[in-house]
């Protein structure tokens, strides 16, 4: 099991040089206030960063991160992180993670864990609507040659 | 359960405005390289600033963060946070924390999960050694009159 | 004089939590490496950063800033910063700025300090082209009740 | 000239690794509050922070910078930036700028700019006392063989 596991983090589609992934705040996620932890939501949007900047020819390793929090985020949230390139040079490259907060979908409003999958056919959220922004994330990474075939 | 708990975050004494938070990396906090998720570094790290902030007079909620990650960790090494205090004012207020790994101590030098507690009389590692910093973290947060007896 | 006014920054028309500033790179704004200082760019989006978080109903203090740097710029270079919000709360708020490196226009393609102003007509170089991202800044500010006149 | 020395910056002894800098707030580095610009105190930590990263045998350039402003500062007012190395690595390397505020020398307390040498045999002001941090600026270099003679 990866962190990524470990948290849920479900990956979307997306573009080489992107990458989008979603995750509901559960109560395992709190912090001492009862809104999810800052960790939770930057491992998120580390994650999304680390398969956007892994996306490219190179492996990619962080060097300096920096993240915004806008709003506090709650059990039960679906939170959306959606990384997009800003700069990609040969040694280093910058990219940028807005993490979206979506209503709960009809049915699923309680706050709490739910293991449930989404019913076949439910639109991701993220395709529904921008949500709303409530952490904002800007990473660089050092490339070098790859030297596995790992992503 | 917390996040803290989730990720078996120790916290070892420390004076007001101050945090000592001790972590063990396992299998599940690895990214896709295998070395610890930068998030899981990150989350040790807020989780001390969080409470090194929260032990003044105030609530505090992190507005801004930066980490600079400088080597990456393994399975099986321990790793220690230090939260301090940088500027402490009214409404906002900053705090550098340092992320130091340790050696694995004497036979336990296997990669993997450790529920074994430390045997009675084992110094903690951050007062043998300074260990190696591995990441640097500052935070800022605003301030707000405390609501509740929350810490 | 102000600062702003010492390095010839020259303010573009913007809404209300926007602000567009261009500025041309001379000799006096090198760094050890002969390319622009990074305060120079730095202060050109920080000016952009302070117009934008002021011109809501609050005065507006900077709190935490992060800037990557993507590429060096050179004397003779057209660089216009352009700052838009991300988050505007009501203590708190978030900006980014893009600084961007424009061709010199046809005929002031020398290197070297330019006291001349463009010529009437001119199209502003923002209106052109997006140009190319030189250096991204994302800042915060801490909002508090407007005390004076002052923009 | 340089923007160092536009902007007077003054170079105290350091150590390979480290940096100190002097300046002094005059009313030509004020910001729309009439404190300090913020790119002038940045300016100042920037420059610390190139002169200690290329102090090593590699030309250092700024890939990502973060800083907290803590109290404004203004004109009259001598500054005092210390840079030291937080990490030296092969490929990259992250340095800390405290920047320090400095009571003015006696018979020098009124605002405004002072073009007056100090008198000799005055003692560096950062070497009386700490003075009093008024910002924080963490900054991380790509380090690549050194091209020329350039420190």
């Amino acid at each position: 099991m990866s962190f990524a596991e470990l948290l849920a983090f479900e990956r979307l589609p997306a573009e080489a040089g992107s990458a989008v992934l979603r995750a509901r705040v559960t109560p395992a996620h709190v912090n001492m206030h009862g809104s999810a932890h800052g960790g939770f939501l930057y491992s998120l949007a580390d994650e999304a960063f680390a398969i956007a900047s892994n996306s490219r020819e190179a492996d990619a390793v962080a060097l300096s991160v920096h993240m915004d929090y806008f709003r506090p985020v709650f059990p039960g949230d679906l939170l959306v992180a959606t990384a997009s390139e800003e700069h990609l040079g040969r040694s280093v490259a910058t990219y940028r993670v807005a993490v979206a907060r979506h209503g709960a979908p009809a049915g699923e409003d309680a706050p709490g864990r739910r293991d449930a999958p989404r019913a076949a056919g439910d639109a991701a959220p993220h395709e529904d609507t921008a949500g709303e922004t409530v952490a904002l994330f800007t990473g660089t990474v050092y490339r070098r040659p790859r030297r596995s075939g790992a992503g």
